[in-house]
This record gives structure tokens, C-alpha cells and sequence, in this order.
């Protein structure tokens, strides 16, 4: 069979790595961006470069920003003792997308997965026990699968430890969890069992 | 709400503009990037720039490949009288993973689509009639979509004119239609009935 070119080859390998693209996706990605302009994907290309030249994580939390401290962390207005947990930047965007929430965020750029040989110390994790001086409620706002749970178990007991050896921790804190349920405009017929004895642990009264 | 830093949203931009890579898809790519090694970005940003540079089109069947003409045009161990016709560059690849076909190829780029502003004249289709003074059969394989049964009867009427014309091309040439039917491992219960149609149409004595 004949060959592709190798730059077509090469460039269906880098599409191929990323999440959710398959070999033949990859493909119909490469031979869509050969008919492009070559001014496109020179663009393209410039933007790649971009990404993390221009970026940086926010030192405090650790959000991904154009500039550190970013937005978040330095808006006085915010409320500095609520503050959130988050896996990733993408969850940030999502909780300020609902404009409900106030306080501050840390992102641990992960979860807990031994699997895929992500511990504790592969995550932003440890620096968060510094922050917790002036809070006075932590959301663990972890994603409800069992990598995120894990996470929001060894997050509550890290803490508890770091209280027993006397690190400056608000003795109030107050840890919750994000609610667990059905989403808004689910349908209580197809909702799986984990998911509705959640929804029954969760219940409030009206 | 909080915006993105500019470098992330010029990425996430350059994916939506694939096809099939809606917003959400196009975030979630950019932030998986964003967690990658600065050298394997820079090496998807050379693989852009190269994939135009570094490939051509050959002049005589117009498929992409390293060198002018490509392998399949320069190969005399090839069938030169048996030519045929497809859509895309990916077209010949998935012919010649059939392993039956040993002519050559021409590839039109596109389909006549006047919905998208595609005419014959946006196709590498004018020049098609040059290569059939040697011809035997010109198999049409274009999709069985509507534009792609519109290019094979515009490709069959123009080679009908060519010839009134006195255009050099072989007397004896015979015009076919790639067959169209029920593919292999199919089942008739779910054939739509365009397809069974077709199948019908094109059956053969066992």
C-alpha cells in the first residue's frame, strides 16, 4: 500500500495523541488543514508556540493566567474565606460560568489515580494547608467519580493531620463537599442508583 | 466571569475551526496541551508548518505526496489504461488498502456542491480529459452523496462533449460507476432504502 507523506504521517501522529481523536479523525484533521491557506496554519502553529510561552500558573492558585497573581487571587472584592478546590483550570471556568460563587479557588491540576501513577505529591496539593489561615470554609469540589472522591478523603484527612501538628489552620474551618444529585433537568427515571442515593442523602427540606 | 488568558482562547479558536470540534471539544484539547512538555507543543507546531512545506500535489493525478510525480503516477508497473476518479487524497488510500485496484488515480479535491459555492471549475477536473487518450475505463468513484452523483453525471456529460468536440481521447473508452450496495456485513433489516435500492439494481447472477 502506499505510503503518505511524512509530513502528513507525522502531523496525524500529534493529532492522534490528543484526547478523544482517533486514528481516522486524525486523519480527516490532517486533509481538512491541507486545503487550508498556509497563512492558517502558520497561525496555528504560532498559537501552539503561544500557549505556554504566554501563560502562567498563578503562584497562589495555581489557576492558569496571563498573569501571576491572576485574576482571581488579586481582586480584593473577592471573598478570601470561602475557598474552592478544583481538579482543573476548566472547573474554575465552569463554577464562575454559574456566578454564584465569591471566594477563591485552588486548582490541583489532577486527582488522586494510582493507576494512572498520580499520588498526592504529583497534584498542588501540599501548599494548599498554607492558605487555610484565614478560611473559614474549604469546598472540596472534586469531580464526583472515584478518583475525585479519593481526593476530597485524602484532602479532609491531610488537613486534619496538619491541624494536629499545630499548622496555622482557622480552628472554625468548616470542610463541605459539593452537592451531589440530579442535575437540574434530569429525568429521576434514567438516573443511575449511585447517582439517586446521593439525591436521597442530599435531600433538603422545602 | 473570568476570561481565559488570551494565548488559551486563540488556541481553543484555531480547534473549533476543524470539523467536528465544537467549543467544549476544542477547550478540553487546549488544556490537555497545556499539560504537555513545551517540546512536544513545539513539535506539533513544526509538524503545521511542515505539512504544507514539505508536501506537494502531483501534477498529473493531483494526490499529496512527497515527490511530483507521486509514487502511484510513477510506478510502470501500474495498469496507465485503467484511471480512476475519487473525491479526496483519502479516497486513493482507502482504495489501495483494498489491494485490488492497479491503475492510477485522479484526485478532484472536493464535489460539485453549488450550496458551498463548488463548481467544476474549484475541482481538478478540466484536466481529466488530457489523460484519457489512453484510457480503457475511467471508473467514477465519488461518494454516493449528492454532490458526489452530481460530479459523476457532470464528469460523464463533459467527456461526452469533449469527445464531440475531437478532443484526443480513446474511442473505445468504457465509463463506470464504482457499485453501490449493501456492504459487507451488513444487515438488510437496517438498509435504508435508497441502499437496497441500489443493491437491487446492481445485482449478479450467482
Amino acid at each position: 500500500m502506499m505510503k503518505l507523506p511524512r509530513a502528513v504521517r507525522q502531523l496525524i501522529d500529534s493529532f492522534e495523541k490528543l484526547p478523544g481523536l482517533g486514528p481516522k479523525s486524525a486523519q480527516r484533521l490532517v486533509f481538512y488543514l491541507l486545503h487550508n491557506p498556509e497563512a492558517e496554519l502558520k497561525e496555528f502553529s504560532e498559537r501552539l508556540l503561544a500557549l505556554k510561552r504566554d501563560t502562567v500558573l498563578c503562584h497562589e492558585c495555581h489557576h492558569v493566567s496571563d498573569h501571576d497573581p491572576c485574576e482571581i487571587c488579586g481582586d480584593v472584592n473577592r471573598d478570601q474565606s470561602l475557598l474552592c478546590v478544583v481538579e482543573q483550570p476548566l472547573d474554575v471556568q465552569a463554577i464562575e460560568g454559574s456566578g454564584v460563587f465569591e471566594g477563591l479557588y485552588h486548582v490541583l491540576h489532577g486527582s488522586i489515580s494510582p493507576l494512572n501513577n498520580i499520588g498526592p505529591d504529583q497534584l498542588y496539593l501540599h501548599d494548599l494547608v498554607k492558605r487555610l489561615s484565614g478560611v473559614d470554609e474549604l469546598i472540596i469540589a472534586t469531580n464526583p467519580t472515584m478518583e475525585g472522591e479519593a481526593t476530597a478523603l485524602y484532602i479532609t484527612e491531610y488537613i486534619a493531620q496538619a491541624k494536629d501538628r499545630g499548622q496555622n489552620i482557622n480552628s472554625g474551618l468548616k470542610i463541605t463537599r459539593i452537592g451531589h444529585g440530579l442535575p437540574v433537568g434530569a429525568d429521576i427515571e434514567y438516573a443511575d442508583g449511585v447517582t439517586l442515593k446521593r439525591a436521597l442523602e442530599g435531600r433538603r427540606a422545602v
